[in-house]
């Protein structure tokens, strides 16, 4: 997998030998967004089922599962996987392989059903990274992007940066750059007010996890972005594959949110003049931080869910 | 004056022997915040005024006015002590004095009328630095806190960063951790969702600009708390002295918004775990960055004004 935390600085690809590095490696971030949890945590159950016993399984599931409390995608793979794994190892790695198989169509048909929401010319906003290095391939809110660009349309993407960990500044706007998607990074504080200027005429986010009646779980800053969205009437779409979407989950209230560590918001992992990565302390020193790594977006601020099997309006889902 | 961008790592003191070293002192945001800048803008002028002939007094007039587009008060404080200069420069000494003196009145009368806004147990949200940093003493938004705490209110402070530059996790928290204020750092992005749990009672922030119908021109960011804070109905209060206003500006389309180098967002300084200060690039290196440095937050999202003259709802102004 790609050494997602060493981005955008330098390309890694690592390796995991074991069910408990992949395990690590979810814990870590090394590997992050919602499509790439879910088949990296498909391939760690297939890891356990290769080299353990069967009734030494559970407890594997469990400690796959106790990676990222908030993510559906990788407690929907780490089922269909398990399940397989009960008949035989060789099951659970063909299941494995086909949920990232599936997660990359579904990408692949988000951007072509996302790409008739965009108009020929647009400022998109985007927040946090739902691009291919979230997913297996394409990504979700960034699929139909690549789609409109592809196809000609004048799009120009609103990169924020997603505090703490930066991953519009750092992995989106590293997408983009590649793909020579025209964008900017913004700070997160600054979104609302290109809205307000009328430079924003769609905002794309993607999802971790949908409860049924529509309330969304994905990257903190998300409710802000379509409350502002919602303020300047503006459509606000979540695009995500369907298995993001938790059927046992009612509403938003029993999602949990994961609590990061502090330092996340504290400190700032960046390169150096002279090319050296170095962490920098960015707040008094005297002072702690809180930092919820996601939040809950009720379904009444999203105006369409963007799937691969076509775009739903809330009530609809 | 202190050196603002030294903080929160060293706390230093310079003096500034001319008026243009004091003009590079602004623009350089080595003293940044309303207050703070317009009384630094009054001594600049004072000091063009003890250096310069007579006629030459407007060109330095245009070059400290020249150095920071969107603070009021700066323009307020140079119009004064430039009338007294042309008197003599013994008047403009006394002018710039009269100016900070009053500026520092002003904050400790806008710390007692807010105060009578804050419940005895309140979680407050703020949103850059409008402390005793910002301004000759006490400050703006946070003299009110200050004035709580003191009181013995239960007030527990959610300092956003306000990235680009932080002033909220690093001027704000040093503020409130010297004073024992208790508070916690959050991610810009973190804001909604906190007012969204019921955690803020209220926001209070500064302003920079207040045109006479009272949209307000204050740190990016600004617009997206007050969004937010309307949404979830949570009383948002800007507080500056009078000396804000400006009676030639009749609404928030008329105010020049300051638009910074890209690098403020691009780049990050900090102080690494050896103590030693470091710049570093937190962006992916291929990207740029837009850096609007303020943004409008119209009149109808402002719940009222805390001034030195009491508390205006914004049609009342």
């Amino acid at each position: 997998m790609i050494e997602q935390n060493q981005l955008p600085f330098e390309f890694r690809i690592a390796g995991c030998k074991t069910y408990q590095e992949t395990c690590q490696a979810i814990k870590t971030m090394m590997v992050r967004g919602a499509g790439a949890i879910g088949a990296a945590a498909g391939f760690a159950m297939a890891q356990a089922a290769l080299s353990l016993l069967p009734d030494e399984l559970s407890e594997a599931r469990k400690a796959i599962e106790s990676t990222r409390p908030t993510a559906r995608n990788l407690f929907y793979a780490v089922g269909r996987v398990y399940a397989a794994a009960l008949e035989s190892p060789g099951k659970a790695v063909a299941e494995a392989l086909a949920v990232a198989e599936e997660d990359a169509v579904a990408s692949r048909r988000i951007g072509e059903y996302g790409n008739n929401l965009i108009p020929s010319k647009a400022g998109i906003g985007t927040h946090c990274n739902a691009g291919w290095l979230a997913f297996v391939d394409y990504g979700t809110a960034i699929s139909p992007i690549y789609k409109a660009f592809t196809e000609g349309k004048d799009v120009f993407v609103y990169v924020d940066e997603t505090r703490p960990r930066g991953q519009g500044a750092r992995l989106t706007a590293w997408e983009l750059h590649q793909a020579g998607v025209p964008h900017a990074i913004i700070s997160d504080n600054a979104m609302a007010w290109y809205m307000s200027r009328g430079m924003i005429d769609l905002v794309i986010v993607g999802a971790d996890r949908i409860a049924t009646n529509g309330d969304t779980a994905n990257k903190i800053g998300t409710l802000e972005k379509a409350i502002a969205a919602r303020h300047f009437n503006i459509p606000f779409y979540v695009a995500a594959p369907t298995s993001t979407l938790d059927r046992d989950c009612p509403d938003g209230s029993h999602i949990v949110i994961e609590e990061r560590d502090p330092d996340e918001v504290l400190y700032q992992d960046g390169m150096t003049a002279s090319g050296k990565k170095e962490t920098v302390r960015v707040c008094s020193p005297g002072s702690g931080a809180l930092n919820p790594a996601f939040d809950i977006t009720p379904a009444s601020l999203i105006t369409a869910f963007i799937t691969e099997k076509g775009i739903f309006e809330p009530f609809r889902l």
